[in-house]
């Protein structure tokens, strides 16, 4: 499995990936999942892929030879991130019916980045192609073994966090990930675009000996069994049936 | 949906259910999904239900028919807690495949109590009608949408956790789970059963204006958000790529 998410605040965009590939327990790889397309000052995009390997890795590759091309369709020539995502969503969903369609080649996508002037944005793009933004009040999207790690950002991302929140809080719901559930693993890789930089050199990886992933992972650990320890003690008798 | 769990320390079980059940957006109902079967000072049972709600009422109705038809099989004649499990998964198959099976019909179940001077233990059966007990290390049991609430389960909960401590964490897992995903709601019901006890009385229910399950909830956030805040701020400049 996977787990990516995007986080889009008023300062910027955060994109956050693991790197865990299994096909089958004899078949466990590390893939980068996190792609980006840059046309420096003018648009950036993030492409994070989640699902069949062989799906995302021929969208990404399509991607590629469309910028390479010229052609009418692609990165360059889109008006929108909406657009963007469109075209994500018809190669995704065109390479999926090519093997026969069904649950085992789907792909899920998460594209994000700006375009000139306008804001900048995160769309998920949903196996059929279709494609959603976030809602107003929990401003992120997650793709892959997205539960785990979800109550962590419904608590702290509000539209005005900070980019260094945002992705701290990203990295601790991947580090719950990751305890949860093996499927999920580093390296972990992190992104953090400020709005109208049109730069996509603040990304970093983390790989399993980090020694930051091992301080947040043991901080988070301490800070929850303190804030465990500091709940209210359980009061049974009044409710009794 | 459904989230229910059960945990089983070294000085006895707790079980949490939620009450809320869906057949479609029109059909939002409260059902409680914990059903306790007791013979005085002899053998507990509690008896937690996920999945087609048809299906578990059934099993249910029948183990009520099985313990009053006083027949071979029943809840009363079972040698152990695995027989328990056994059985109820055997009625659970036989309803499922009563109407066609496939995954519409499917149900799971935790079977946990104490029967006579054997250890007080807990079962997860599965919709084939098979089941297993909890890992040693993270001695808890999880139906339904489980995976919100699971990290705390896995950060706070060991053998040697009081009841106490199991039956708040419950809690907390399921205050995680009801905030980010509304298909999970109160009435919340607890039951904590001390080993040895043979009794099934410290049963209770939150319902939606529980001023507890609020203090729970606001102390939990207000905590978290101070664990987060508490966290060494991120360096995101060391592992540049």
């Amino acid at each position: 499995m996977t787990y990516c998410l995007a986080i889009a605040v008023d300062a910027g965009l955060v994109f956050v990936s693991d790197s865990r590939t299994n096909a089958g327990v004899d078949q466990v790889s590390t893939y980068s999942k996190m792609h980006v397309f840059s046309r420096p000052r003018d648009r950036q995009f993030v492409i994070l892929g989640a699902g069949n390997l062989a799906t995302t890795q021929s969208v990404i590759s399509q991607i590629q030879r469309g910028l390479k091309s010229g052609k009418d369709h692609s990165l360059w020539q889109v008006e929108d991130l909406h657009e963007a995502a469109d075209y994500v969503g018809s190669l995704s969903r065109t390479e999926q019916d090519k093997h026969g369609g069904g649950s085992t080649f789907e792909a899920s996508f998460i594209v994000g980045g700006q375009i000139g002037e306008q804001a900048p944005s995160i769309c998920l793009v949903y196996p059929a192609g279709n494609h959603i933004s976030p809602p107003a009040k929990t401003p992120y999207l997650q793709i892959g073994e997205s539960k785990y790690g979800k109550p962590i950002l419904d608590r702290i991302i509000r539209a005005d966090s900070t980019l260094e929140t945002s992705a701290l809080c990203a990295l601790v719901s991947m580090d719950s990930t990751m305890r949860s559930n093996l499927t999920v693993g580093p390296p972990i890789e992190v992104l953090v675009y400020e709005r109208d930089s049109h730069s996509l050199e603040r990304r970093y990886s983390f790989d399993e000996n980090s020694e930051y992933l091992r301080q947040i992972n043991e901080a988070w650990d301490a800070n929850l069994q303190e804030a465990f320890g500091r709940l209210p003690p359980i009061q049974l008798s009044g409710d009794h049936l």
